[in-house]
């Protein structure tokens, strides 16, 4: 049905099978950095009118690709898709992010709430499948949901927050309720990452963007739990072909282990975690993601280079004695900025390609 | 001088000393959320107002020690006096934090930098007197100031930021105009907190409050390294009594063996630290600050009393079979929020000396 993929570096990463150099993609590696974008952008009129239309989210979904050489491509898409399916009445205000208008924060909303239609998420599906036949084998195509904390965040905030207060206000008094709603999110996150594998996604990737702000206990209790449950329900492979499942708590560096034990192939870090530590601490477990500081991107060539050396020496060799005891897929620790010289990612990406093959033949 | 100490526990615990209860005081406790607060502070008519006037500074650090049994009061005052005083022009724009009216961006405006003068920052220091004096013995002073690197995000960036932009760019690209702020930033916190020292203070404390925005490497070359700076030049005694020192990275869960390195007497965690999981890391060396998560203050009162019991119970015996294994002062692990109903303060601080002393006694 698709074209036999020309190179498979990031899948093979994942997997921590032997690469010939550390493959390299960026988290919203398809936004508002480029020109590109912002043009397609500008002429689907909103940012639902570009995800929602599969000509759309396949354009700008291979526009990074045909600047960089990057290793994989991911949906263009949204986390807040599945509550929006959900009935909460998504809307993005300009300069200030996602907004529901329908928010979840008594126990008659809570009631409410169910695992929405999937049929309602359909040009999703159908965005990853016109995605699959456009990259034509070029690279793998990743697919993605929030993490059922991180949903409910906004569905109970109604929109993006500093203090967490409403959300954490619910955790603490009504926990009950909490645990409902985090149920319901992580059965209907497993079903729309599955129906993106089926719909041809070679790779999924949960994003807890928010598991961090949580106290410890609360993360395990509250978010670990439940991205487990989601990965429990997940598809190990589809077609023949291992998917890897991937999960990136920001500000989860001090739970690795916890992490790691929820058995995702690929575990994401960001920039305040030390990559040969996190080696050292699950490495056998798992293949890690990451994890340079965006905002190294705004420094000059040399710099970009001398981070992206950095940053791999620090993972260490990358195949271990026995040919598995390693796995690193290049990345930023979180999202690239809008303010991003697009030049910079050129240094970046060409930096890692040429250094990790340098670090394979010396 | 001044009266003797009536309650050192909150001293002795900073010190790894035996204590009756675990002491406990909070961050931002003289604070919006208090009604009598925001009647003081409507009478000065601003933030500023309210900081530079030694009997308001002196009545509003009281206020919450009228209401609750706290073991310390804390200084009322902000970390951005300091570069105030450097001229860079502070202002609080209601409801959006503070400002400077000229932000540090490039070299001309760092080589203008100096340590200040500081009978600029005289009404700090008479302020902590004037709190001194009032205090009466009830409980001791703690006097504080910004990290280094605290202080030089909010003069690179001229107010808060979510992306730290502006500051990591010259972090990057201008390492040499960074360090040069940072050494300069170091030696006028390390001035200043020993003048509060001098004028009162009976401990002092370096919020450090985005260290943890932080990569890895740079933290500890940033960041650390000029707390370590000011700690390094920081009296550890006066007139006869020992001061201790207190260093608090908001994030900085995964280098507290680095932190303790540079030898604070305590070290404040944030709630995404297990305190036990610290302890065993680095308690032999350092007391412990924390670190309930601020939004249990949003909780009913059983669930607030089982936070602090589980709080407790996870730094575990206070004082090990050596008598200076421990040290655990008892705090939120960031500030309070405005929103909190002072009632939940009663219920945390009444909790935390109940719960502390039946575990000493069991």
């Amino acid at each position: 049905m698709y074209a036999p993929l020309k190179n498979d570096s990031f899948l093979r990463a994942c997997l921590r099978q032997t690469t010939e150099h550390t493959p390299v993609w960026l988290m919203r590696q398809a936004g508002r950095y480029l020109p590109e974008y912002r043009a397609t952008r500008a002429r689907a009129g909103s940012f639902m009118g570009l995800a929602t239309n599969t000509d759309y989210a396949t354009e700008v979904t291979l526009q990074p690709l045909d600047r960089y050489p990057l290793d994989a491509a991911i949906l263009f898409s949204d986390i807040l898709t599945v509550p929006d399916a959900m009935g909460l009445g998504l809307s993005f205000v300009n300069g200030e992010g996602p907004r529901f208008a329908s928010p979840v924060r008594d126990e008659a909303a809570v009631a409410q709430l169910a695992v929405p239609d999937m049929d309602k998420l359909r040009y999703v599906f159908d965005a990853v499948t016109s995605i699959r036949k456009a990259l034509n084998g070029r690279v793998p195509l990743i697919g993605f949901a929030g993490s059922p904390w991180t949903l409910a965040c906004y569905m109970v905030e109604g929109a993006g927050s500093d203090d967490y207060r409403l959300v954490k206000s619910m955790l603490y008094s009504r926990p009950d309720l909490m645990h409902r709603m985090l149920a319901i999110n992580a059965d209907a996150v497993a079903l729309y990452l599955n129906a993106q594998i089926e719909a041809g996604a070679q790779a999924v990737m949960v994003f807890d963007s928010w598991g961090g702000v949580l106290a410890d206990g609360a993360f395990q209790q509250f978010s670990l739990a439940y991205t487990q449950r989601v990965l429990k329900q997940l598809k190990r492979e589809h077609e023949g072909q291992r998917i890897p499942h991937i999960v990136f708590t920001k500000g989860g560096g001090l739970w690795l282990e916890d992490i790691a034990a929820i058995q995702p192939d690929v575990v994401g870090l960001d920039w305040t975690v030390n990559l040969g530590a996190a080696r050292a601490r699950i490495g056998d477990r798992v293949a890690l993601q990451g994890n340079i500081d965006p905002n190294v991107l705004f420094a000059p060539p040399a710099a970009i280079r001398a981070e992206v050396e950095r940053t791999l020496a620090s993972y260490g060799p990358p195949i271990g004695p026995d040919g598995r005891a390693g796995g690193h897929v290049f990345n930023l620790g979180h999202g690239i900025s809008q303010h991003t010289p697009p030049e910079s990612v050129a240094v970046l990406v060409d930096a890692v390609h040429e250094v990790s093959r340098r670090m394979r033949s010396a």
